[in-house]
């Protein structure tokens, strides 16, 4: 079943440019992992805030890249630049336009 | 700016799959009305959830959508079946797969 994620983080500040220089780095094997879909937004009423909303083949799918040596090494990076507080939210996909 | 958009409603008892009938029933002028990506889904832990996440080529274009007369149509066939409880948030997009 198409799998949906969406996820929230926050960073230290002054360092949201630099997560998301990391987070759209990694974007080149992700198609032939099963991913669909990776949107990288950031929030206009705050300075630290990142959005990810992603579509997978599955949960499998996803679950299998967060193993990739270059998605360990990319979280390895980011993670000493973010707050800790993540909001994630796992759903089916059903439909729509560009899935 | 590209301009993303979430949205969490939830439904009335056993009114979950007729929503997202409506939510996909109008996705064939999305793209002419500059919509980029609209997934929908719905969360596993409940009966109840639609999850919508858009991106369109921007604030105003998706400001615009509401106002025609298909997207009218189709709030007012859901809006019955929605308890009125809304999560929405929006963000400038900055990059990935697929946008």
């Amino acid at each position: 079943m198409t799998y949906g994620f969406l996820n929230a983080m926050k960073t230290r500040p002054g360092q949201r440019d630099e997560v998301v220089k990391i987070l759209l780095s990694g974007t080149d094997g992700l198609r032939e992992a099963g991913c669909l879909l990776y949107v990288v937004g950031v929030d206009d009423t705050d300075d630290v805030t990142i959005r990810v909303s992603e579509v997978w083949r599955s949960k499998e799918h996803h679950a299998a890249s967060l193993r990739l040596p270059e998605t360990r090494a990319a979280i390895a990076a980011a993670m000493p630049m973010l707050t800790g507080e993540f909001s994630s939210q796992d759903y089916t996909v059903v439909g729509g336009l560009g899935v």
